[in-house]
């Protein structure tokens, strides 16, 4: 089965043109389709155009709300909270945005505070557009039960991922996200897709052994990197994503959500710093330039992020392939089938 | 070599006293005190009075300031800065605590940015603190270079700690501290000292080949908890603990310590979020409560920092018990030798 090649432009179009036909309005289609195309771009093909029928079953199903109009309120002097009203993520992180970097500036660190949205995409996508900004941001979201504690054999925390962006003198700032599970999501369920068998270590199958089948892991569960560190960082994602904000931890998003394939209701957590209020303004940004080259002058290492931005630049004019029965069941969507 | 038997309170006295004659004033030799007692209360053993001697030797080197006396700013509306003067840390984190706090009540997010401190200490104790304060925390601090980035071979990121801490509704609050690195540098010393082999994964020699000795660890470099997401935890670290705020990083840090046995100088970075402010003020407490219980339920599944607890229940009325060749050493010290 031969790939369809596409350029953003029209990622983009297939994605608004497939939203719209589903039940979303044009904000609602903007936005999801800039967060489709950017993984796209990056070719993070986990969160791009492989996640657009799981959008379309929640809009289907009536779970999501596909013409959300999410509200934003200052709840302290430095927090925002964005009311999702129901809908997916991206609406509510770009009208969150302005006011979170404002409040960053004004007040050297500030937090954005997300509930009641549905979020399925990368987390460094909202990191990136503060880090442009030249803030320093941090992202955290839960999502249903998918990754055992340390020391457990059942699902219990999200893969809750950490995102952390830092900007740059030039070119596109250092960002990294990376789900506390051992491997993402995404890569997991393209793997029992395309029958690949996984590492060591990413997963149990269903009677809490190891297994490197992903669909074994798929009915077991993942497990978190790095062992009890990891299930740490699982556990401060699901307090700061859920907990501090009265949103749902990943075992009641679990509980609460209809499976229809979409992302479960829940929460998300950002806090924006401005480098220039923390006592370095003149020299941060030349200082922490000899940390990267000092780091990338060894045989080996990179910079986290490094690749996406690599291959940013190769789909700009390059554009991106699809498999033929993802595009096929994408284009049947827009046709309302 | 048999071991000595102390009270909480002759740990302190010890430590005060050793201090003092090492040219410690009272407020410094009393922080650090209160610093070493609470690891040794714990039962973090690498972060008490087994490091006693590396303090002492910093100001017998003349490379720590003992009269320290940290200064407190505002630098921006959510934003506190210490000088700590040259100083160890645990002062100048005192002075920092309740201007933190503070901030964090009246903004809903604040940060603590130190500078120019010696730290040599546990983390968890200084999060610990704002905790019991009702507030959820993080500290951040760099080291020297003592662990590879991913892919490299060569020290470069210091063993790069992150603490989080959230309160509970009753007993101690949910407090963990862990090292980027796959093991903590004090454990690696200690085991070097006591001749132990340390599991796979957790450095390299001199000539970059993985090794499950110790003190070829210690000559080579350690590696960082699960592969390049540990890394990309240790870097972020270099940047909130160094690059923010104006301090060394851990590379920079090597360069210009003088390897006194001591804490190089560097900074530390400390957030404080008051919950109440965050949009679930009447729920948050319980909420989180049903996510610990959920995990407790499990087995084979910890709260992180249940160990120290239970250890604080059995020192406070049972005390410690120090290694002789440490006792020893340590009142040597205490009486100039």
């Amino acid at each position: 089965m031969s790939d369809v090649p596409l350029t953003l432009d029209e990622v983009h179009a297939l994605a608004t043109r497939c939203l719209a036909a589903n039940g979303c309005d044009g904000a609602n289609a903007a936005a999801l389709a800039d967060t489709l195309t950017a993984a796209e771009g990056d070719l993070c093909v986990s969160h791009g155009l492989f996640r657009l029928p799981g959008y379309v079953a929640a809009l289907r199903s009536g779970k999501v709300n596909g013409a959300a109009d999410p509200g934003v309120d200052e709840i302290a002097p430095s927090v925002v909270r964005v009311d999702g009203d129901g809908g997916f993520a991206p609406l509510a992180l770009v009208r969150g945005r302005e006011p979170l970097a404002e409040k960053a500036r004004d007040q050297g660190i500030a937090a954005l505070v997300l509930v009641d949205i549905h979020h399925f995409a990368a987390l460094w996508i909202e990191v990136e557009a503060l880090a442009e900004q030249g803030l320093c941001a941090f992202a955290f979201t839960a999502s249903k039960a998918l990754v055992a504690a340390a020391g457990g054999t059942r699902p219990f925390f999200g893969t809750n991922p950490v995102s952390f962006g830092w900007p740059r003198r030039s070119g596109p700032p250092m960002v990294f996200d990376q789900a506390s599970a051992a491997m993402a999501r995404g890569e997991v369920m393209i793997a029992a897709r395309d029958g690949h068998d996984l590492p060591p270590g990413v997963g149990l199958d269903a009677d809490g052994k190891p297994t490197t089948n992903a669909k074994e892991i798929l009915a077991g569960t993942q497990l978190p990197f790095g062992g009890y560190k990891g299930s740490s960082v699982a556990l401060m994602v699901e307090i700061l994503a859920a907990g501090l904000i009265g949103e749902r931890f990943s075992f009641e998003a679990s509980e609460r959500d209809n499976n229809d394939g979409g992302p479960a209701r829940g929460g998300e957590l950002m806090l924006a710093i401005d480098p220039r209020r923390f006592g370095d303004a003149e020299g941060y940004l030349d200082h922490t330039e000899t940390l990267f080259e000092k780091m990338l002058a060894q045989d080996g290492v990179r910079l986290p992020g490094d690749r996406r931005h690599a291959n940013r630049e190769t789909t700009r004019d390059g554009g991106v392939t699809v498999p033929k029965a993802l595009h096929d069941q994408i284009v049947g969507l827009a046709a309302g089938s």
